[in-house]
């Protein structure tokens, strides 16, 4: 059994996302700018967005990040929030940026997903982009799943052929996964099966998979009988449970039941460091292939 | 055993739509408008451009066909066609517009699909209509996957937990159809597989299946014994084979072998004859959708 080190790969990739910045610097070409749009204080987007800005020092990317302040007795106007995206559409020097979800309940953020321009939507969420990733045009694919899928390609993980079983059906996840793993590609070229909430005989279908996909948000929910013996088993959740004897007093679990499945796998990704870290990795890949597409 | 009739349920879903339309003219609203716009003479085009116009008549749609000669020694000028679809999206007077597919090889036919403004792409091959179909969010759905839905729900199939095997991958089959069957919607809630050429093990994956969706083309290529007793089946498959005792010279063909495979189903679909008429159907259905937009 091989445990997946997204923590490397990711490592791996935004050292040569370095390194190619640094040699698009050395030409005379700009170092690629990310902006990210912060609203309110969750606990969550303040991790996530903190990893982000790290991430790009690392890749030798500008980043910029814009805060608004919103609370129940001082909501922020949407309005503020659009003229800032549309600042950003307009600004030459920003190659690519994302709003960071979820957003307070009385901003429509379909709205504002769809008011980033598709160009430098790196976060791959505008209908735009969903729609060229199933299509199998050129796009900014989905941060979650191209990071899943470079995963695959770098442990030379089959697929073609495979069967894949997407348990979950998001639109940041499952659905660009199954998109992505059933074009004509490689890694691609799977039989993509999605479960969900109303997927009848789900252990089943799971016991299928030469390839697991769990992404439901869940804790310990694939248990080692819906797995193949063999299998790969790549496991999206990151539920915040309660540890009191951690500082931050969570710890971050999976929807699979590692102990209890890992030892059945050929492959499995730990949560933390597996999936998690790939997913900021492909935002980086993301920027750079806006900043490129400026050449 | 029950076959579907798609040519009564179309029928039926064109009066449906005229009783509508005579509601609205005599509300003092415009009829809706499809136009289309046919390059060359393809003759599986011709036929179905002209079935379409015929459509448009039954329901009380005005249509306008706009034909262009292109030759391989006088190749149409793919700027000509990039003004009409300027002119078209831009006439208030018309609600939807399709440009009949397959194109000449020396136009991009990505790139004529883009230009179509996502409000009139009646056909929903635009990205933004792929994606917001993806996503689950309100658009114009791709023709024969609605009307593949529209059968299910007619005759009352259930679908919710349901496994749906669609054996092809086609941008304007096989993957819509996948994403409106996995929605959270009836019909829908599906657990839906998507198999293509890649894929081992075909025969038993088709044999899971509650509902098998035939979409490759390839005449017979679904045997008797690649069916669950009981299940429905659908055949997408129409291909023009031989047939020297028709006045034509050819006859439609599906994808599944209808004789041997026929007395095990619940449902089937008969080509001609099933899916075929719902095509239109299902364009007819966008067009009105496209004019009540405007209201």
């Amino acid at each position: 059994m091989t445990i997946i080190d997204g923590k490397k790969v990711s490592a791996d990739i935004k050292a040569e996302i370095a390194r190619e910045v640094e040699a698009r610097v050395a030409e005379g070409k700009r170092r690629p700018h990310l902006a990210a749009i912060l609203v309110g204080h969750d606990g969550g987007s303040e991790t996530y967005v903190a990893h982000k800005v790290k991430a790009c020092e690392e890749c030798g990317f500008k980043s910029t990040l814009i805060r608004f302040e919103s609370t129940e007795d001082a909501p922020l106007d949407p309005a503020e929030l659009m003229a800032t995206i549309e600042k950003l559409n307009a600004d030459p020097d920003v190659d690519g940026f994302i709003v960071q979800l979820p957003l307070p309940k009385h901003i429509d953020e379909q709205a504002v997903i769809e008011a980033v321009l598709p160009e430098k939507d790196v976060d791959g969420f505008h209908p735009v982009n969903v729609g060229k990733q199933s299509i199998g045009l050129p796009c900014f694919h989905s941060a979650t799943p191209a990071g899943i899928v470079e995963l695959l390609r770098r442990y030379d993980i089959p697929t073609r052929g495979k069967r894949v079983v997407i348990v979950g059906r998001s639109n940041i996840v499952g659905k660009p996964l199954a998109a992505m793993l059933m074009q004509k590609a490689q890694p691609g070229d799977a039989t993509v099966t999605v479960c969900h909430s109303a997927t009848e005989d789900l252990a089943d279908i799971c016991r299928e998979a030469d390839i697991l996909v769990a992404a439901l948000g869940r804790p310990g929910f694939i248990t080692a009988d819906m797995v193949k013996p063999g299998a790969t088993v790549i496991d999206v959740g990151t539920t915040r449970v309660a540890d009191a004897t951690r500082k931050s007093g969570f710890r971050l679990r999976g929807d699979v039941d590692y102990d209890a499945v890992s030892p059945k796998c050929s492959f499995i990704t730990p949560v933390p460091g597996g999936v998690g870290p790939m997913t900021i990795c492909s935002l980086m890949q993301n920027t750079l292939q806006a900043a490129r597409a400026k050449d």
